[in-house]
């Protein structure tokens, strides 16, 4: 029995998503991104073909590091101009039944407090299909505009990152009990207030007296993503994440991170077939090979280059602008690079690779590798690529859009069904219940749990206090 | 030829918005709050009835003063639950054609920075159909859970309103240039980066040096609404605001208001024309009189009076538990209050009225006053309103929901239809094109104009500084 293969969609509320340039592909409509028709199709051609998601990326911030200014980023629309993916959100629930939402939100630009609120909001909406990805931001473009000097310091993010997630679970999880909401129309009582509690937060970063403003949602808690690729990263991933990003580039570098990802998730109690991990894969699929080829080529004529540095730059903090395109990259030291060397070089140890060779990969789809081929020939790939490295799925880029998904959904999510390698119907429930078949809400072993009997925390403190 | 009445329907995300205990009627709907149907269906239903807009209230904060805590509002879901508002605006976009979109959202809760990108993405996807309702917050346990220890002075809270104004203005009006957006594919350009400017605002409140992340939207700054009831806050919307909502009970009230804010417009050099104000209003409209007078009877056999009590407790910030609900109006004192009670001796000057017949007032619909009768009753009573207040129009409470905007789309609509008092079709264009009939974008005259040309402002400080 081939193992089960999940596929996201990877989306964002802009031109040209990690394919810098391919908006001038005359069939690319990611220029629609302001469209709402452009969304609601896309929703429907995603749900025809079984995807559990769309997941919407964000930044607050622009590409500035190439050449010390956003120009390139503008002129090749590299996730500028980029609006809000809130908005997304709701309109394409409305024409759809089981697909997933995964919603990108930075914890240092939106206090807890209103954000819980939006959270609720849209798990109440989409009836339990939200899920949240939890970014703690990494472009000092937004951060600046926020009065920000810059953004704090990596390790302290994540400390802020675990307050932040207290606050949101002691309001999700804590605030208010089963059965809190009884609407009963002879009593004329709507909420029972003793199931109602403050969650009494005080912190070192929020103070959160109150109680939380929604009644609970399908899910409560949101399905929680995270994409962190740092140790620190890896370890809140292991600690809070059921579905973790990654963008390994080739299967070695992958199947060292998934397993690092499960050990952690075992030694933080969790079981590690919980996390699913989805690693960022652009495929272009065609009808025979040749045709995939083909299309690949022609794609290729619109990428550009000066977006794909812009898009480099920002990733890794360095001006690609002080470099030849013919520069060999072993000279340039950061870590995303030394994923990229080694991916290049495990398919060919004996070459060198250049800055004009990385741009050309990143140039379509992003660091994530590219399968190009027949619909047989990229299910053979994604096959061995579970196989090999035990990774649960992929979270497909597009090159040219909406062409790349209704490729998938027309050419390879059939050969994937054929081989009992892809649901053909979607399990019921909401988006957690779908993806690991159990209740709506995060299991016990998950550390939100502990955060679901408030009175009991508080005696606990009270307890503690005597005791001391 | 009769005046034109414009018709907003109050609405927001919770049960029994402004009719604390009508949840429990038989036909009361609001406990569908979280459905996208219920919104999707009303939607629909107010397009048909040639609605201008669904205005959206909010408060982030619970309604705690009465007997110091948040219990009768809970027991009577007297705005709370309560849901974001935002998520609900791109559902009914989609849905409809021609529909308004009031979003309310306060100042004091969110970063100027990303929330004005969230005004331009909600521009973008309703095709320039989004009003903003400028709040600057009034629930003290809203801003005690975001960390703050009660609101800011009132004053400085319209101060500070005035600097995230200007942040605002300078991102929607004057960092894209018209035509920045090329999207020329020959060129392989996207973006004219010599047309996108950086706004470099460095305030008391707000240092936003960088560009905005949006590409202009239909009418780049929202329809502007304010509903300030204080001195400062009428001053700040007859200098910002384009719909002013008041909440008058009675016509000589209304009446001073709308000479007020006009006058203080044409001080502040607008056309006093130019700002449209809307009355709170409720109507009971029914197929006779009687028919209308037996459903009124009806409704208010499930109205709350503690739910009433909540409401009027943390608008007035006075415990009105501490009272008796025979003790009479005239010594308690607050602005709220006095007009009350002007209101209700503008009726009977001879006669004094109780906390219960406040509380019974309010509790269907809110402060504003409450009309009940036949199509023709009703048409003949709102006509009177603005022949005699000049008001514009009425924003529209409801009782039992959507009962009360289906008798007012089935039953007045058309009766005002027949008088010539109501647009039988809706103008072309965006919302600020509908409500002003001029171009999509604010007029000159409006503050916001001196934020399009950032370059020659900046000229204009260089200047300044050179020839101090």
């Amino acid at each position: 029995m081939p193992r089960e293969i999940r596929l996201n969609a990877f989306e964002m509320n802009c031109v040209g998503h990690q394919s810098p340039g391919l908006w001038a592909h005359p069939r690319d409509r990611a220029w629609q991104y302001k469209d709402l028709e452009y969304w609601t199709e896309l929703a429907r051609l995603l749900e025809r073909g079984k995807f559990d998601g769309i997941f919407i990326a964000d930044v607050i911030g622009i590409y500035d590091v190439l050449g010390g200014n956003g120009e390139a980023a503008l002129r090749q629309s590299t996730q500028v101009p980029v609006n809000d993916p809130l908005a997304l959100i709701t309109p394409m629930a409305l024409v759809s039944e089981h697909l997933g939402f995964g919603l990108t939100a930075s914890l240092s630009f939106e206090h807890p407090y209103p954000f819980a609120r939006r959270l609720s909001t849209l798990d109440h909406l989409t009836r339990g299909r939200i899920g949240w990805n939890i970014v703690t931001s990494y472009l000092d473009s937004g951060a600046r505009n926020l009065g920000q000097q810059a953004l704090k310091d990596h390790d302290a993010r994540y400390d802020y990152a675990d307050e932040y997630l207290e606050v949101i679970y002691k309001l999700l999880e804590g605030s208010w009990e089963e059965g809190a909401v009884v609407r009963d129309r002879e009593r004329r009582l709507f909420t029972e207030p003793a199931k109602v509690h403050e969650i009494g937060h005080v912190g070192k970063h929020f103070q959160v007296p109150g109680i939380h403003l929604c009644e609970p949602s399908p899910q409560r808690t949101p399905v929680l993503y995270q994409a962190g690729a740092s140790s620190r990263g890896k370890q809140f991933a292991a600690e809070h994440a059921e579905c973790v990003f990654v963008a390994a580039p080739s299967k070695s570098i992958l199947k060292k991170t998934v397993a690092d990802i499960r050990r952690r998730a075992e030694e933080a109690g969790r079981d590690p077939r919980k996390v699913l991990i989805f690693n960022l894969q652009t495929v272009i699929v065609g009808e025979t090979d040749a045709a995939a080829q083909a299309k690949w080529r022609d794609y290729k004529q619109y990428a550009s280059y000066e977006g794909a540095l812009a898009l480099i730059s920002g990733w890794t903090g360095i001006d690609f602008g002080q470099y030849r395109p013919d520069q060999v990259l072993e000279h340039i030291h950061t870590n995303a690079i030394q994923s990229a060397v080694e991916a290049f070089s495990s398919a060919d140890p004996n070459r060198t690779w250049t800055v004009r060779e990385l741009a050309d990969w990143v140039g379509i789809g992003g660091f994530g590798p590219l399968i190009v081929g027949s619909a047989q020939t990229v299910a053979d790939e994604l096959q061995s690529w579970v196989e090999d490295t035990d990774v649960d799925g992929f979270n497909l880029a597009y090159a040219v859009t909406p062409e790349t998904f209704v490729d998938v959904v027309e050419l390879l999510v059939p050969e994937l069904q054929k081989r009992g390698a892809f649901k053909t119907e979607y399990a019921p429930g909401t988006l957690r219940e779908k993806l690991f078949g159990e209740g709506p809400r995060l299991p016990a072993s998950h550390p939100a749990a502990g955060y679901r009997d408030l009175a009991a925390l508080e005696a606990g403190r009270r307890g503690a206090t005597a005791g001391a």
